[in-house]
């Protein structure tokens, strides 16, 4: 049985000493890939961010990536090397790129050459001013200056990482995850059901970041029937996840 | 012979899954607090980042810290509390604060406005037409939106806490770090040369994020009449900083 895990939270480089970073220790992670080494004829890849906590198991392949752009790198290698029983997808996964980065002046000085060629600058003109800016300044490189006073950085959206699981590997039993913060229930189950649909999944792990402290973590199995189970540690939720996913399967 | 040590890295928040942060595993700094904790008679507190590597000795005081702004708070309550006899500030420590979130449509909104109120708009209007767009952003709670498209976010310079030490304890000897990337030698030593004086540090361990890798580590430890001393590992820049500030002290 081959398990692909992905865990702790991805980072997006902003120089060579700073970065926007996911928060996620990659806790229950690290149980999850656990769980599933200790099965018979297991084996487990676990896809990491830097500063994730590691599973025990030795036996367990581990793989460090830190942007998104690695861990789609990585992840595609893995999916097209390897048939994967059951890939459970728990990083916490940047939604914006780091585009590039401009001081206030940087910024001031191109909408003031857009401003001053036209009459009233239409809106368009202004994202292209703005636009022209950031690209300017994207080349820096080394460590950002620590005085530039106000400085601007603008973000893209990244591409849906858990999309390319099941485009890749459509046999596959994925688990992704979703994580909000301070919502009602009924709210956390119909995005997460939402989430499931769009991607193909077949179970999703809803949780909420208010209901998560320590190995206390409220979370929710759904499956595609829309039924859930409810755990309340992580200890729980992992042994929960490996359970649901390989009842009746051949080792 | 009391010490504070601080080590890791700041993380400025974005929102509750997010923030900015600087990589820095502490590894060094752990080195440093457990080395003074060998010595006899001492006291030892480590202020640390969230994800920073912690001494081993467990007579050690931790406090763990996020944002710039904890640490300030944190620094000022301990200097104010306890005379330290030596400060090892290596933390890596944001130079910018998140001011505000805001979308591409809000951004342009809002110049729009500005384009629009005024025949040829001035480098001030469009300052102020930017600082309105991030200031209605600020408030988003939670979790930001993961398509939003195209977002902008501001950030402004932290105030330097390493000022703040000699300020609060001018009879401490301060030992301050200067990390720069990828510059010659005697750039390196200039830079840190004023960081010294900016500071009143009694030294300054200046280093080159190229010449880092695992336990090799270059650093060059200055004094104040401009002598340094050369070290190549993580452990022997720890043993010597120990050893240069102990010198002749009294336990």
């Amino acid at each position: 049985m081959r398990v692909l895990v992905t865990a702790g939270g991805t980072s997006e480089r902003i120089d060579d000493v700073r970065g926007i970073t996911n928060f996620s220790t990659g806790r229950l992670g690290s149980l999850i890939a656990d769980a599933y080494a200790e099965k018979e004829n297991s084996d487990v890849t676990y896809i990491h961010g830097k500063t994730a906590i590691l599973p025990k198991n030795q036996n367990i392949k581990k793989i460090e990536i830190e942007s998104v752009d690695d861990l789609l790198n990585s992840l595609e290698t893995c999916l097209k090397q390897t048939n994967f029983d059951i890939v459970v997808h728990s990083m916490a996964v940047s939604d914006y790129y780091l585009a590039g980065t401009a001081s206030q002046d940087q910024v001031v000085a191109s909408l003031a050459k857009a401003s001053q060629a036209n009459l009233v600058a239409t809106d368009i003109q202004l994202q292209e001013a703005l636009e022209t800016s950031f690209k300017n300044a994207s080349e820096s490189a080394g460590k950002m200056s620590s005085d530039l006073g106000t400085v601007y950085m603008q973000l893209k959206q990244t591409p849906k990482v858990i999309g390319r699981i099941k485009a890749l590997q459509p046999a596959t039993t994925l688990v992704g995850f979703k994580l909000l913060v301070d919502v009602p229930e009924s709210e956390l189950i119909s995005v997460a059901t939402r989430l499931m649909a769009k991607n193909s999944c077949d179970y999703v792990l809803a949780n909420d970041k208010t209901r998560i402290s320590g190995d206390q973590h409220v979370g929710l199995l759904l499956t595609k029937d829309g039924t859930y189970t409810y755990f309340e540690t992580k200890r729980d939720i992992a042994q929960g996840i490996v359970k649901e996913t390989t009842q009746g399967r051949e080792s």
